[in-house]
C-alpha cells in the first residue's frame, strides 16, 4: 500500500508536464490498484485528475474515477468533453454511477444523459428512482446471470463473456425469460460439476433474496449473517432488479452506525461536518438542546419551592451538581450497555425483565459505593452528620433510578417501535435530573425537619 | 430467510424422535442455508443439535455446528464422542477452529488435540499462538495457492482440486517453494486468460497485503479501501502464512464500534453484559463513576466557597442544574461529532484548527440562544433582572467552553496517541462543569456586589 503524501507526488507532476503524458501516466500508474493511484493523485488539481484518468483510459481511468466522493467527482467530471462525460456514464459500475447521478443538477443531467447510450440511460433513470434508504438504492444491475436450462460447458462460456463488465462473477443468478429468479449458483459449483450437467440440476433452489423496497441496514444485516457475498434484490413479483454485494455492506454499517452515535450524543441528523458552515451546524444541535433545556428548567421549579430549605440549610445546594453528575452517569452508562447490546442482537426483547432488573441490581451497588464517597465529602465539608445522610439516601437512590431507566426506556421506545437510540445519555440524565431533585429536597425536608 | 421462531420447530422435534432420524433430518434440511437451519435449531436442545449435527454429516454439519457462538459449540461439543470430535476439528474452517480451541480448557484440549491429525494439529497449534487483536487472530490457513510457472489450463485442474476446502477459491496467491507471496490472480482473471499463458505472466505482481502483526482493525480497513474479499496476510519474511476474508472485516468493524460506544458512555471495558452477574457489572463501572464522581466533587468546593453569595441570593442555586446541564450536553454533542469525525477520517489532524474554530462559533451561536431561553425563564421565576443577566452571561460562556472542550480534547488526546473516545460526553461534562461554577460565581459576585 502507498501511504498518502508518498515521495511520488513529484514524480506525477513531472510526467504531468512532460511532453508523452499519455504513456508516462500509463507506465506510472501500471499495474497499481486503483485506491494506490487514488491515494497518490488525491492532492493533485481536478484538471490534472482528469487528465490522468483519460490516460488511464478504460477500464482503469474509470476505477480511479469511482475512488473520489461524490463531491469531487463532480468536480473532476465538469473538466471533460461531452464525449467523456458520457464514456465515464456509460462505464461506470451501475450503482456508483446511480448514486452519481442523483446528485447532480437537473440540467447538468439533461445535457449529458442524450449523449449517453440508450440501454445504460434507462438503467441510471430507473436505479435513481429507488428511494433513500431502500435496498433499491444501493443495488447494481450489473450482475452476472444465467438460463437454467444449458449445461456447465455452455455456462463457463457465457460467464466468460460476461466476466469484464460484471460486478461479480462468484455468484451466478438463474433467471427465466421473465427475470424470475430461479435459484443461484457460485462459480465454485460450476467449476467442480461435470460439464455435460444442466445449471438447472445443479443451482441451489432455495435462494436468499431481499426485496427491492426492503431497508438498506436489514439488507446490509441479511448479506452479513448468511456470509454471502451478495445478495439478489427482488421486486414485488420475484423479478430479478440487481445485486448488493458484500463491499457495499461495510459501508452501510459504519454509515448506520454514525447515525446512532449521532443518537447516543444528541447530536441531531448527521451532516457533512468539514463543509457546513457554523450557524447550520449551530441550528442542527439547537433543536435537542432546546428540548432537553425545557425539560431541564422543571428543576428550576424544584429549587425554587425549597427555598426556604435552601436558605436554611445553604449546604443542601453544595451537592447538586454531584448528586446529579452521578446520577446521569450512571444513567449514561446503562443505557449505552442496553441501546447498544439491543443494536447488535446481544439483547432481545425477551429478556427484558432480567435486563431492568440486571440493571437495578446494578444500580443498588453502585449507587451504595457511591454514597459512601458521597457521605464523607460531605461530612467533611459540613460538620452536620444529617448532611451527609441526606446526600447519601439521595445518591443510592438517584443512580438506582439511573441506571433503572437507563434500561427501562430505550426498551419501552424499542417496544413501541420508536429508535431506542433516542433514549441515551443526554435524554436520560435530563429526566433522572428533576426526578432526583424531587427525592433529595423530600429526603432532606424530613431529616431537617 | 426462515424467521426465528418458525412453525417448523416441532416438524424437526417429530423428525427427531422418529425411527429414521438421520434420513428425516437430512431431508427435512436439504439444500437449505446453515444460517438458516442454525435458526431452526438455536432452541433446540444440545443433545439434539448435536444429533442435528452428526445426521447432516460432512460438510452441512459442520456448517451448521459454525453458526453457533463459542460458548454454545463448547457446550454442544460435549455432546460428541472423541472420534466426532476430532472429525470436527478437521474439518471446521481454519479461523473458527483456532477460535474455538483457543476457549477450550487446558485439559480439554489435551484430551482431544492427540485424536485429531497431524497436520491439523500443527495447524491449529500456530493460529492459537497469535496474540488478541491482530491480523494472526483473525487469518484462516485454508486459502487457495498456486505456484508461478504453471499454465492457466493447469491452474483450474489445481484450483478444482482445492475447490472443496478452501475458504475461498476466487482470489488465488501465487507462493514459490518458500512460501513467499509472488503475486495473486483472481478465479476471473483466469477464467478469460488463454489456457496455454502462464500463471506469473497475468498475475499481479503488485500484491496489497498485511503482516501478521498489524492491528485487526486496521487489515479491516485495508481490505474494505480496496473492496477486496480477502488480503493475503504474510510474515516478517513476506511468506503467505494465511488470508483474511471480508466477512470477518464486518464482524471486525461491529466489535470495534461496540467498544467505542462504550467509552463514548464510559461504560468501561466490553463484557458479554447477558452473562455477567450484576456485581461485575458493577465492579467495572464503578472505575468511571469514581473518577468522574472525584473530579466533580471540586464543584461541592466552589458552591462551599460561595456560601455568603448563595445565602444572599438563593436564587443562584435554582439555575445551576440548568446551566451545568445545558452545558453537558452541548459539550456531549460537540465531542460525539468529533470523535466520530476522527474514527472515521472525516477530520483529519490537520483540520484541527479549523474544527476548534468552528466549534467555538457554534458554541456562540447555540449559547445565545440558550441564553436568551434561560434569561426568561430566570427573570419569569424571580423578579431581579440581575438574575437572568447573570445565568445568560454564564450560559453563553459555559456553552461556548463546553462545544470548544467537546473538539480540543478529543484531538489533543489523538495528538498525544491516546485514544478520542476517551474525551466523550460524560468527560467534557465533568470538567465544563467545575470551570462552568468557577465563572457563574465570579459573574454573580460582580453583578450583585
Amino acid at each position: 500500500m502507498i501511504k498518502r503524501g508518498s515521495i511520488i507526488n513529484p514524480e506525477i507532476q513531472a510526467v504531468l508536464s512532460s511532453s508523452n503524458r499519455k504513456e508516462g501516466i500509463k507506465k506510472l500508474f501500471a499495474d497499481m490498484h486503483p485506491y494506490d493511484i487514488f491515494v497518490l493523485c488525491e492532492d493533485l488539481d481536478n484538471t490534472q485528475i482528469a487528465e490522468c484518468i483519460r490516460a488511464l483510459g478504460v477500464p482503469a481511468g474509470i476505477e480511479l474515477f469511482e475512488q473520489f466522493d461524490d463531491d469531487r467527482r463532480k468536480e473532476i467530471f465538469s473538466c471533460f468533453s461531452g464525449e467523456w462525460m458520457a464514456d465515464i456514464l456509460e462505464e461506470m459500475s451501475h450503482d456508483e454511477r446511480a448514486d452519481f447521478v442523483k446528485n447532480l443538477s437537473p440540467e447538468k443531467m439533461e445535457e449529458i444523459l442524450p449523449l449517453v447510450a440508450r440501454a445504460e440511460r434507462i438503467d441510471i433513470k430507473k436505479l435513481i428512482e429507488y428511494k433513500e434508504g431502500t435496498a433499491g438504492s444501493i443495488l447494481t444491475t450489473d450482475y452476472a446471470s444465467l438460463p437454467p436450462n444449458i449445461s456447465v460447458k455452455e455456462a463457463i462460456e457465457k460467464i466468460k463473456l460476461q466476466a469484464f463488465n460484471r460486478e461479480t462473477i462468484y455468484y451466478i443468478y438463474v433467471i427465466d425469460s421473465d427475470r424470475k429468479l430461479l435459484g443461484f449458483v457460485s462459480l465454485r459449483d460450476i467449476l467442480v460439476a461435470p460439464s455435460q450437467k444442466l445449471i438447472e440440476d445443479i443451482m441451489h433452489k432455495n435462494v436468499i433474496s431481499a426485496n427491492v423496497n426492503d431497508d438498506k441496514e436489514e439488507v446490509a444485516n441479511k448479506l452479513s449473517d448468511y456470509n454471502f457475498l451478495a445478495i439478489p434484490i427482488v421486486d414485488n413479483d420475484e423479478r430479478l432488479v440487481g445485486i448488493v454485494t458484500v463491499d457495499d455492506v461495510v459501508d452501510v454499517v459504519i454509515e448506520e452506525t454514525t447515525e446512532d452515535i449521532y443518537k447516543y450524543g444528541a447530536a441531531g441528523e448527521y451532516i457533512d461536518y468539514m463543509k457546513a458552515n457554523p450557524f447550520n451546524v449551530a441550528r442542527q444541535r439547537a433543536f435537542w438542546l432546546l428540548f432537553l433545556i425545557i425539560v431541564g428548567s422543571v428543576s428550576a421549579f424544584i429549587l425554587q419551592k425549597n427555598t426556604y430549605l435552601l436558605e436554611t440549610v445553604v449546604a443542601l445546594s453544595f451537592f447538586t451538581p454531584l448528586l446529579l453528575g452521578a446520577g446521569g452517569n450512571a444513567g449514561t452508562q446503562s443505557s449505552t450497555v442496553v441501546i447498544r447490546g439491543l443494536a447488535v442482537g446481544e439483547i432481545e426483547m425477551e429478556d427484558v425483565f432480567k435486563v431492568i432488573k440486571k440493571e437495578m441490581s446494578v444500580g443498588i451497588c453502585v449507587g451504595t459505593f457511591m454514597a459512601l464517597v458521597a457521605s464523607v465529602m460531605a461530612s467533611w465539608l459540613d460538620k452536620d452528620p444529617r448532611l451527609g445522610f441526606t446526600v447519601g439516601m439521595a445518591m443510592i437512590f438517584n443512580v438506582t433510578l439511573a441506571t433503572s431507566l437507563g434500561a427501562f426506556l430505550p426498551i419501552l421506545f424499542k417496544k413501541f417501535k420508536l429508535d431506542p437510540a433516542l433514549m441515551s445519555g443526554p435524554f436520560i440524565t435530563c429526566i433522572v435530573d428533576v426526578v432526583s431533585l424531587i427525592v433529595y429536597f423530600k429526603i432532606a425536608t424530613i431529616i431537617f425537619a
